[in-house]
């Protein structure tokens, strides 16, 4: 049986940052992080916001969290009882990763007796503007029991205050009243309304209450050994950019909930997750953690899927905060697009239509630079601006902030958009996103490269200089084969789409069509691209770009001996990898990865037998890309560990959370992709070829048998797993 | 009248480094830091030797100090009379810098009575492997004096021992015995011989003694009160590069020289300095300071210039020590080279050849980057092997090498030969030099350029990036003005050279001329030059490189400010002043001082207006250059100040000497050979224009007039300044 409910026994205060993300909740619209509800900001609770970003002064412009309309906290008998400050006799959180339900259970003792709240809540995928939370007190003693419980407007912020002129206010409208609090962004001045209302059939006593920045319902009532108290508490969330009433939209909709009760809505929101699993539950035979890990990742995934509008692209870190400025990255399109194109093609399309919808933002990007066409944020925010400074690292040494050149030298972001898209289309058959916008959007990303595009004099090849590839840690490198390989694509495939668009009249106006198919058709051909190396001792090994190989080839272990500061960057000018050919990241392996039959099986092993040793495995990133081509070399068994980790990411924690004392944590949705990638098109082998779904299984020892469907051309498919057999079958056929 | 001599007065420790550069003599066979004969190798004496280099396990390759055959000190009535240990009652340094003669005379009080020691030395402008030395000991009262002179082996060295297997031996064939080391280098295994013998009239007894590392002559007399005792000693140098028989050779010239006396020799010594001044001494007219510093500077020339051979160059610290490892920089070509034309064409003829004999050493550096043609080392030993490490800057926070790139990213070090070897020739009208090296030599450099050559494959132009230019604060820059003139210059020097050579019949064999001469023309006009900017408050100014102008606008003592350490590296990748306008030296303002026919004075005036105030002068290069360009502008007086501080870089000093604890001063012969040029080129206006003389003066208001002799096309002529008014007569006509 598979099992979809995690569990942390016993409380640890230290833990609370790593379990707000591993117990996150959320429905694509608000992530609610997996903390306590008597948290205040100092233990990072969010409530966060998909889409709306604000900036304060000179910080970093990042998403907005809202105020904590979660905020929760029991007294009894006039004395405090909550976390961390009164040691409990046992406590549990839980988090059913089907259903997105978030679960705690404490139990004090008091001076008279034992006492235990237990809490639910969830981000109802039904109704994307609704919090859902229900509360059950119970003691073995006559408690005189105080819940307070209503809006905490002191938010956790990374860079803020993002929200101004505070309003709260009550209203009579339903029995116990509803706390509004009303507020807008400092940046735009966006509207939000964050309500409250408390419904209970026990018999409490509901007042409220202010204290400071906290507008609190009272709910008062008298503990029956041997019995509950039931409190059901709904939080309605609105802004101004979806609403010309929000606070109307909020009430309502609170008063709506109010009358459905919680048990009704609950099984909405179950229901929809049911629908999300019916086409995305992977089952995996003979490996119970494999199978709850990755499906804990898909949850992951669909928690933060913008189900809810046309256009718009996940966060690198999903939505549990205002970390890595809330902004979206490559990630999307090279690790999570898949898992959406193959078990939910309108959200793949939401995704890609956000990088269409954004292009303005990357032509201005790259005039800025003085290219042309489309150079993408490396930290995409609203209309494509990019959140990425000059100044991205602290030199520990001195304090200073150090030149980096993630925004101005990743030019790989470009082909990744395009790479996205036309895999989308690829696998959904769906040219519709190929209107006007999608092609030129397709035709600005290779102009972009093809401004960048450089002819040394006496060679006959045309080269792109200066990049940063998937590899951070080596700055400034010419040629680097996964960037000049992605532009070689993004080359081609607008000469497809130019050569299509011509015949569907979606070209844009006054483009010269047969000048700029010529132009690309020619770059593409002329492009660099390294080729396997004949050295001794690296017989098939492609050069990450010019000169790696001759960098000091050393090991790890002797890299990381050389690190003076536990925090210092390996990267940079001067750090401990940059001139050793010790990596970040899975780099040439990611190229191979994506055009693996371009080469043979030789070709590819020689590179991941020379690469992984090689690779610090800095970012959640990479690990997927090394399971993905191992399958591919036919060495399952060598994959599954990348694999776990992967599909651990968020399950095991452990990755970096904090820089000095700025919180970098959160969840890491592209592993969670890439665990899925490596699932379905790794050890399942699926792939699509003609338009047709394939697939070629290569099991580790491990797992037995799969199950999981899979959309291709906009056919649902079962596949079905049995050791070396695959069976596929049209769902409803 | 003119002041041919510096004075020291009083003693102080501590200037014991700097003076051994202001003291300095030397013939450019050898150079002799003007250090006190009883220092030992802690107080950095040394006898530095042109030309040959030695290098010992890890440690830089650099020059070798020979065994110190000055080595003296004086005892009295059995104790001890030496600096610093003894305090004297007085001291003073001379220097006679119009004959090269470096004097000292110290007092001692001892319990019975004052003693004086007089010391003089030379080395010999006659014999390269002569140096002259006489001592006069005085007191007012009968002391019983001992004099201990000879060689002492334990030698000053920064990266040293070099010397390996030292022989020391006496012989008996001059009364008084001659002392004999024999050595060679470590790494070449070059013999190396010192001999040492004395003569004195007075009634001395002389024995040998050897102590340690030292072989000595203890001279043991009685001093009379009111009388002298002289003693005479000579010091023969020669070296397995230039002899077969060093050992012989070594001696017989000291039997020479004994025969000869001290008197003849210095007398012989010093009519080779009178000739040198007879072409080279400059009046200046008003100013005696001014005269006096520019002579002083002009004397360092002359003690340095390798008059012995006829290919070999002059290291940028000159013969002051192993500094700068002995290196020859582009300060030969840029800064020293246009007064040898001027005064001795067959010296300015030995540097260039130097270049053209290295070619080979600059064909590999090219090779050795994947690029075509002669990469010229940007720190040149024998052979043309660049010394130039990849980590040239230790970091102060860190203590770790920081990746420089000097070496690799440098390319205007090319550029500067090809100039040098043409600017020789327009000078001197020896085409001789021109022969099939010398073709090829240019030819190469151009081929270098053209190797380098990009072309964005969107514009109609080529483009040289990732260089560093003279300033060297901002590191791999794009389209570095400087470094692209100079490129373009080379590129038509050699569509010149090669159009030539044809008729001459000095091209390469298989060389295809009319193939290559299209190219480099086709090169040299398609090669992008910035130009004068039009941006509102920078009308005129030339970027110095692409994005130069949006770096911080700021001052340099706000960048002075921002140091967290008083050593730490301004440039590199995160230096204070690496993202700013702050820049090292000039490097526009060079360009505009190269090629000034180019642009009207507006543009001149702008560029040094905008630059001047961004410059920190942390080069000693950079005074002489914005001292040229102020004449150029017609502002003589602003150039004064600049150009004094190049005049007086060795006689006033102030420069850096450590490196935390590695010594790093030394002489400054670019600064000399500018402040030559500020005032021969600058105040005088001296120039070549179609194969004539030129003079157009622009004097400063200290200056009234000047008188000096110039070469040009193998005739002398005087030129004599008087205001406004210049006359130009053929020497000896």
């Amino acid at each position: 049986m598979a099992n979809w409910m995690i569990r942390e026994k016993g409380y640890q205060e230290s833990d609370a940052a790593t379990l707000g993300n591993r117990y996150l909740i959320g429905n694509g619209y608000i992530g609610i992080r997996g903390t306590l509800e008597e948290y205040e900001a100092d233990h990072l609770p969010a409530i966060n916001l998909a889409g709306i970003y604000d900036r304060v002064g000179e910080g970093w412009r990042e998403p907005i969290n809202l105020p904590n309309g979660c905020f929760t906290y029991l007294k009894v008998d006039e004395d405090i009882y909550r976390l961390p400050e009164r040691e409990p006799v046992s406590h549990e959180m839980t988090l059913d990763h089907r259903h997105g339900v978030f679960g705690r259970e404490t139990v004090w003792h008091t001076p008279r007796g034992n006492i235990t709240l237990k809490t639910e809540r969830f981000a109802s995928m039904h109704e994307k503007n609704l919090i859902g939370m229900r509360f059950r007190i119970s003691a073995d003693f006559h408690a005189d029991v105080e819940l307070l419980t209503g809006i905490d407007c002191d938010v956790w912020d990374l860079n803020g205050p993002h929200l101004e002129d505070i309003l709260m206010e009550e209203s009579g409208d339903i029995a116990g009243g509803e706390l509004i609090v009303s507020t807008h962004t400092h940046e735009a001045g966006i509207p939000i309304v964050v309500t409250e209302c408390i419904h209970s059939d026990a018999s409490v006593e509901i007042k409220s209450k202010r204290k400071e920045m906290k507008l609190l319902h009272r709910i008062c009532l008298i503990t029956k050994p041997g019995e509950s108290a039931v409190i059901e508490k709904w939080v309605a969330v609105y802004t101004g950019k979806e609403s010309y009433e929000p606070r109307k939209e909020a009430t309502d909709l609170l008063k709506r909930a109010y009358s459905d009760g919680f048990e009704t809505q609950l099984k909405l929101h179950m229901e929809c997750w049911e629908k999300l699993w019916k086409h995305s539950e992977v089952v995996i035979k003979g490996d119970e953690i494999a199978e709850q890990a990755v499906n804990y990742s898909l949850y992951h995934l669909h928690s933060i899927a913008p189900r809810h509008t046309q256009s718009l692209s996940i966060p690198a870190r999903g939505l549990s905060g205002q970390t890595y400025k809330g902004a979206v990255f490559w990630d999307t399109e090279m690790f999570m697009l898949d898992f959406f194109i193959m078990t939910d093609p309108a959200t793949a399309r939401t995704l890609m239509k956000y990088r269409i919808d954004t292009l303005e933002g990357a032509i201005a990007k790259a005039a800025s630079y003085g290219y042309e066409g489309a150079f993408y944020a490396w930290e995409s925010q609203e209309g494509g601006y990019d959140a990425c400074s000059d100044y991205n690292v602290t030199d520990v040494f001195t304090g200073r902030p150090m030149r980096t050149f993630f925004r101005d030298k990743q030019v790989h972001i470009t082909a990744a958009v395009a790479y996205g898209i036309l895999r989308y289309v690829e696998w959904t058959g769906d040219k519709t996103i190929l209107d006007k916008d999608g092609v030129r959007t397709i035709i600005e990303c290779a102009r972009f490269y093809h401004s960048l595009l450089l002819k040394p004099v006496e060679k006959y090849r045309y080269e792109i200089r200066d990049v940063i590839g998937p590899d951070e840690y080596h700055e400034r490198v010419n040629n680097n084969g996964y960037t000049n390989r992605m532009a070689k694509y993004t080359l081609e495939a607008a000469v497809r789409v130019i050569g299509e668009a011509n015949v569907e009249g979606t070209l844009p106006e006054g483009f010269d069509a047969d000048e700029w198919k010529k132009n690309f058709a020619v770059a593409a051909e002329r492009l660099y691209i390294p080729t396997p190396s004949n050295r001794p001792g690296k017989e098939g090994v492609i050069e990450q770009f010019d000169g790696y190989f001759d960098l000091e080839d050393t090991t790890l272990d002797e890299v990381r001996g050389r690190l003076l500061h536990e925090k210092e960057y390996w990267g940079g000018a001067y750090g401990v990898a940059s001139h050793t050919q010790i990596i970040k990241q899975a780099d040439v392996v990611t190229w191979l990865n994506l055009f693996d039959r371009e080469y043979d099986i030789q070709t590819l092993r020689a590179n991941w037998d020379y690469y992984e040793p090689r690779t610090e495995h800095g970012s959640s990133l990479s690990a997927g890309m090394y399971a993905m081509l191992a399958c591919k070399i036919g060495e399952p068994d060598k994959a599954y560990p990348f694999f776990l980790k992967s599909a651990m990411a968020d399950l095991k924690g452990g990755g970096k959370e904090w820089a000095g004392l700025v919180y970098i944590g959160g969840t890491h949705p592209a592993a969670a992709g890439a665990a899925y990638m490596t699932a379905i098109e790794g050890f399942a082998g699926v792939s699509v070829v003609d338009g047709e779904l394939k697939v070629r299984p290569s099991l580790p020892r491990s797992i037995t048998g799969m199950e999981f469907n899979c959309y291709c051309r906009g056919v649902e498919y079962k596949v079905s797993i049995d050791g070396g057999n695959a069976e596929i079958t049209p769902v409803g056929s």
